[in-house]
């Protein structure tokens, strides 16, 4: 099918007497497209816990909104509207701990409630700030595309005779964000700009991210591609197959250690005993700048077994079933994040610029004030 | 089900006017236990091409009996019967390129055609030293567990009050040899010793030999194990989790650089990144000794998409079903190897003892007149 913006926007805000957000249930892609309206505050909770939708700045995008649904389901006594909303940012943080764009989002919410206002104009400020937060989420990644085109034009005239060969991992692509993504930003951006790219998508085990949804959408953007296993990743590196490597980001600390979705640390490790340039892409809401280091510091979510020993996919004819892939005694642990220490990576990419970790703190004046969503 | 080993032997010869080998179809495994016998040159071809056996030791082992095979279909006449087998070996030697085990035990057999013979006495002969090469291997993994079983018995004295953690990729358990296996040797010798042990399987993407095959073997002898995916290695190893890692080997070049299933490299590169020594077993009939350096010069078997794309598993109702991952228009690359620099090995396990790379030559005496297989 081809790509059509109205049907596939990844998040949407529909207006109404109540406002709901329109989602695609990321679950059931790439066998089938399905939307589904968030018009509760447990449709919100249920969709960043159950990963209907997932990608940091998506999740913040989703939360955000959530706390607007909070405030239309919360009593109207001023105190206690506070008190509910309060208790519904605290839950909403709750259903992942990895990504810091959740507690970000929820914490420009909760700024919303501030001074003495009507529990009308908080609604009304909720709804409009989810809007900006979604807005925002679109402007960054598209100056992530263009900050990381740089990049991969400078590659482009070195080897003006072949393609620009990108590896990525797991979905930090347009169904990560509200549009064009953090990794991919840079990729599509190559790709209308007509420079002959091809990107090597890893699986991205448990969860297949890159199998069901990063070959899905550069399939429907029309971007070359080939899908590998995650432990194919090391070889072409080793084989000269690799130009660069861009990867997104759920969590970085001050100093540029990045958690992402696990495997990123093995890719990182493989382009550096290769020199092969490693990036990061992220929208400064991904920077946790009171964490100084990441190594052993950034709370890694443990998924649970099921997603580890159960895979999903479709059946003959065409209808989508789970089997299991081990014997009924095996047990299985499911880390869902790695770290990749700073010293793995060769450039980050955000809305401000390109720069080392080690210029990190400088290009966003050091701290929480400078990022560019405030 | 318990684990018995009349009914569960990797390889057996049966004895009879036609001899025939009986193995287990593993790709099965482990939603079911399901025997074959190999009778004809086809059968042991199809065995090997088709992976119902695999691991480079067996693929050694079932060759050997292959050429055995091949003799009893060929014609009578000398000259012509010596034509068919050297066009059998042929044929044998394609169906996997990249474990060496299986040229030098179709070239030991071929060894068996010199000279003035009749057509019955080379006959037995191949049987005789199929039977050979298929007890060796049993005395041979019995050794390196003996070797290896030093590694993890002084890791033990290090770490008295917790289990022994050893990280394993793919299978190069019993079901990868006749008895014991390679990188397992040391891990049942450790069990049977009373060593406490805990052993990280990974999974092994595309074909998922770890969840299917190790899991399944360690939980019949009862080791205490967890599957994790290929991703989380790096994670493990990173937090600490790691004590040792032991993986098997396809092909090892004379300078220690050792092929073998693809993402064994990556697991070296995050082991040497946070020192946690990383140990490969082998028999001497591994080490292809006409090779001085394996990266970039080991053949790697390209394995076709369709192990990427889909994936077979006990569906519901106990049947096993196959299903497609990606969407209908993504195309994938499926290396099956990659190739392990030495620099990254820590200790080499074979049934001469433990070397560092840099000693293999000398431990083997420079050459194949060393190989213990002989």
């Amino acid at each position: 099918m081809k790509h059509n913006k109205k049907n596939h926007a990844t998040f949407e805000i529909l207006s109404g007497s109540k406002a709901r957000a329109r989602i695609i249930d990321q679950r059931k892609l790439p066998h089938s497209v399905q939307f589904k309206d968030l018009r509760r505050f447990s449709d919100a909770c249920r969709a960043i816990g159950d990963m209907e939708v997932r990608g940091a700045p998506l999740i913040g995008v989703t939360a955000a909104f959530g706390m607007y649904l909070a405030s239309l389901e919360a009593p109207s006594k001023p105190a206690a509207f506070q008190v509910f909303l309060k208790q519904s940012a605290k839950q909403l943080k709750l259903t992942r701990p990895t990504a810091v764009n959740l507690a970000w989002a929820v914490d420009k919410q909760l700024e919303m409630l501030s001074g003495d206002q009507s529990v009308l104009a908080v609604r009304k400020k909720l709804l409009a700030n989810a809007k900006r937060i979604a807005d925002d989420d679109v402007r960054y990644c598209r100056k992530m595309g263009e900050n990381g085109l740089r990049i991969i034009r400078a590659m482009a005239r070195r080897h003006p005779k072949r393609p620009v060969r990108i590896m990525t991992h797991c979905n930090a692509g347009r169904l990560a964000a509200v549009e064009w993504g953090t990794a991919t930003a840079p990729i599509y951006a190559a790709h209308r700009a007509g420079i002959k790219i091809h990107v090597w998508v890893s699986e991205t085990r448990p969860r297949n991210q890159g199998a069901s949804l990063t070959a899905w959408e550069l399939s429907e953007a029309g971007v070359p591609h080939t899908l590998v296993v995650d432990n194919a990743c090391g070889h072409l590196l080793q084989e000269g197959l690799v130009d660069l490597v861009i990867v997104g980001c759920d969590r970085m600390a001050a100093n540029g250690d990045a958690a992402n979705k696990i495997g990123t640390y093995l890719k990182a490790l493989a382009a550096a005993a290769n020199k092969v340039p490693f990036y990061v892409a992220l929208p400064s809401s991904t920077i946790d700048w009171t964490l100084p280091k990441g190594v052993g510091k950034i709370p890694i979510e443990d998924r649970g077994e099921s997603e580890v020993l159960r895979i999903a996919g479709r059946s003959q004819g065409s209808t989508v079933a789970e089997v299991h892939l081990s014997c009924r005694s095996t047990q299985a642990k499911n880390p869902g994040f790695d770290v990749t220490p700073a010293n793995l990576i060769s450039g980050i990419i955000t809305e401000r610029g390109l720069c080392k970790p080690s210029q990190l703190k400088k290009q966003f004046k050091g701290g929480k004030k400078a990022s560019a969503y405030a």
